[in-house]
């Protein structure tokens, strides 16, 4: 859910636009998005949205916050590619302007001068931002490693660092994620080690799982196919997306006749079979977890084939890979996953402690900010700032919503500004507010009990007995008794309440909601939401 | 949830009677219970449980099963004197008979002669079985690793397994959970190594918070208390329980004088101070997540505290576990965890993989049987023991429920048993439905919506208006308009349908719920539950 402002005088740009996925504690949440009141107050500033790569959690809210938010989106084509099925699945795409971005061509925004600096990282076109205003230069270095052998040769632009470096660095917002790295983040060149080794022992398909993003592995695995005689397949929705649009554009290079569909590898003999899915994170619907189960429409696996799950286990969803895993291993694959014990299937985009030193080294920082990670992670790249000498004069260790102010005279902390999350529905484009995820809590907790009661509008008496349903909270066969004494419960209340308190709806709700919360607390030791509800005929 | 039967003839012997922790995927589950259907069944029969060691995942569920299987427990002192308080909480401490068993004193339970192996774990007084019976001798490992250099020097009986090895074993059954790890674990003295150096370099307090049955561990803190001039206390209930129950029964050796009560610890110098305290796993009501947030009654933090986290992160708990963490660093803390980029802290109590072999080349059995363990780990210990020459006859690679069928002749699977999981609800100590949690699932993730109709019982119609309730579905600005068009929906089914329909309940219910379920799905895209009501009045 990365986005920083950075703003100066009336002016204000936006620096990426993320979601982050929920977990099992918000049921019904699809995706979560910035709370973006703050951009709503400055609305009127804003001269864009600037995006440093194409990960999700660096564009994905971008639907969501352009439909209130109307500037200008600044990318790398690459990551522009990846912005326009967005819009098109929210009928942007005509309504927003996409401005490509390119290293080497800086570009102004009002006040702010802005250059994009080529830096490696698991996705392709990603990059830093150098932006420079009248108070000095800002640098956000985005997601980075330095990889010396990236797969392109495109190496990161150590020399553009070293010049800002030189000419005087106001603050640097570096990358935190792998600061519990020790060393150097090998290069993705490693991967195709790993991968080739297990390519040249395999003797019947090879199925590979990655992130449809990370085009250098796509290159690897297509390289890889080629050298060793099979055709590849591209399967799930992104994974073939992605290989359409990069082969087009000439960033994912392909050998003609290399690439086959799923039916024609259906007919090829196994030896010749490689395949490139979704699903490294097990999601249900994704292509390799279905063929786990052996669900998939165009692909099964037999004994012996191999898969590799070429990707890093994202916190939260250990349950679900290593659930498809097991199934993988009961179709008789051989599995190779990132456990430590097999040769490398995987290598981080995050640069490690000794990159975030040289980052920190190249930039020679006035003051610095670490920024991408939990608190602790700041908090020991603070650490590590400290002990990279000359060093910073300062380290602003800053939690979302923390706002720091430049002047001529130095750097403080200013107030905070609102900010948080926005629970979103994907199939409804509707936030889902605390209150009903509060309701769904309580309820996915202990239950619902419905009391209903018919009051005669005259005599204000029951022309009933009351009904009581309840969902989620004792068995059947219990229920029975269990209401019949909450019904005694309701009779009682209605006793000793008088006309006055049983014509108001509201009191004798309330009192009903307290007598039964007793009662059922004290028979069940459960606390179900009860919900009385009063009918008046 | 660790439980298996062995049986022979009309007898039966149960060994372990463990429990599983569940996710957020079952709400209102405290903890999940094995389906002891085919217990029953053989109720007759059964002669014992026998437990190997101590920990919840192999005697939590105890209480529940002995509530219907009447049977002695066999157990190590300090395993029975963990079970007590279990028996105790549930009131059977006076109907269960516990009976111990140590090494080197086998005893016969009908036709099962059983010998109890020590073998070394994190929690003191573990080991394996060795069950002898007309047609072979099985062997269960429990959960095990060789550790070389034990705290209470108390190496595992290598030799008693050597001697059944030569005398010859039908079957082993193996804990596969460390099989990905390459190696040998280290010796618990590691930790003591680990902890000695954060101590040493300490200026003020020393939190270190493990697992409370790790005796060896509590011991470790407590001569390292000593040597360092630190008082030391006990914080959590199960710390404080099992500090008292290993101390009077001479499990854990404290100089008199060392231990402090929590009152005394506050007035002392933060540099003599040091505590040992519950809460590893970030579990809310425990003493260092408490801690961590500053509502812990009898300690706070200050800046430049060391707190230790010596154990693992159970998988499921990485949230809570990094939560608390953040916030321990919010404090100004010194955090050390496992994190691979500090001395070690923790190690495990299960063996790697040349433990696993050393195992079986000790045994030497003729069938092996991995147990404990994910599919994909059984499945590599199998390929262990098929590359462990001479090898066995055969690996069966066993799910729950698998039965393994043993004679003069060999081996061979049989028909399987009626296993699975029962979710208990501890606070009602009631066990949750499938009906029940599915009914919580389907209502956490859409809602619910609950219309109520008012039918004359003479005349079909209704007599007021349709009432509709929801929770957890719309916000309250958009429910106004949604429920009167679901009114709308309600009297045009009623239109529609004919008299004898809408005298049948059963049948007008369901044409609402079909009605209002397009209806909803239409307009929000949601499906809640839809529970309609009929009130005859």
């Amino acid at each position: 859910m990365n986005m920083m402002v950075f703003e100066y005088g009336d002016h204000a740009i936006v620096v990426d636009c993320g979601i982050m996925f929920p977990d099992t504690e918000l049921p019904g949440v699809d995706i979560i998005i910035p709370d973006i009141s703050y951009l709503r107050e400055i609305r009127d500033r804003i001269r864009a949205i600037i995006l440093t790569h194409g990960h999700e959690d660096h564009i994905g809210a971008l639907p969501y916050v352009l439909d209130e938010i109307d500037v200008p989106v600044y990318g790398t084509s690459f990551t522009l590619a990846l912005v326009e099925p967005k819009l098109m699945e929210h009928g942007m795409e005509e309504s927003v302007v996409l401005r490509e971005m390119k290293p080497g061509a800086p570009f102004d925004l009002g006040p702010f001068h802005v250059e994009l600096i080529h830096l490696t990282h698991s996705i392709i076109e990603a990059g830093g931002l150098a932006i420079t205003t009248p108070v000095g230069t800002v640098i956000h270095t985005g997601d980075f490693k330095f990889d010396p052998t990236p797969m392109d040769q495109k190496q990161s632009d150590l020399h553009t660092l070293a010049d800002y470096g030189r000419k005087g660095v106001l603050a640097l917002f570096s990358d935190s994620t792998n600061v519990d790295r020790p060393g150097i983040t090998p290069s993705e060149r490693a991967v195709r080690e790993g991968l080739s080794e297990i390519i040249a022992g395999a003797k019947g398909r090879v199925l590979i799982s990655c992130f449809s993003t990370s085009v250098h592995r796509l290159q690897i695995v297509a390289d890889l196919a080629h050298q060793y005689g099979r055709r590849l397949g591209f399967l799930g929705r992104s994974m073939d997306q992605i290989a359409r649009i990069t082969q087009q554009t000439g960033k994912l290079h392909v050998p003609p006749g290399l690439v086959a569909e799923p039916q024609e590898l259906r007919k090829l003999p196994r030896s010749k079979v490689m395949m490139l899915l979704t699903g490294t994170q097990g999601e249900p619907m994704a292509a390799l977890p279905r063929v786990a189960v052996n669900r998939h429409r165009a692909i099964s696996l037999d004994p012996g084939d191999d898969v590799v799950i070429s990707a890093r286990v994202i916190p939260g969803n250990e349950k679900s890979i290593f659930r498809m895993i097991d199934h993988l291993y009961r179709r008789g694959a051989h599995i190779h996953y990132e456990d430590g014990s097999q040769p490398s299937v995987h290598v981080s985009g995050h640069g490690s402690v000794e990159e975030l030193k040289l980052m920190l080294n190249l930039v020679r920082p006035r003051y610095f900010v670490p920024i991408h990670g939990e608190y602790r992670q700041l908090f020991r790249h603070m650490e590590i700032a400290q002990q990279v000498g000359p060093g910073a004069e300062e380290v602003f260790l800053l939690e979302s919503g923390d706002v720091l102010e430049f002047d001529e005279e130095g750097a403080r902390r200013a107030d905070r500004v609102s900010v948080g999350r926005v629970c979103i529905d994907v199939g409804t484009f509707d936030e889902v507010g605390d209150v009903i995820l509060k309701e769904r809590r309580h309820i996915s907790e202990d239950g619902i009990v419905i009391p209903i009661l018919a009051i005669n509008e005259h005599t204000g008496r029951l022309e009933v007995p009351p009904e009581i349903v309840s969902r989620g909270f004792v068995p059947m066969d219990e229920a029975m008794d269990l209401m019949e004494s909450a019904r005694q419960v309701i009779f009682k209340t209605l006793e000793v309440s008088n006309t006055e308190e049983i014509a108001d709806w509201g009191v004798i709700k309330e009192k009903i909601r307290t007598a039964l919360r007793r009662h059922f607390d004290q028979e069940t030791g459960k606390r179900p939401m009860v919900l009385p509800v009063v009918l008046e005929v």
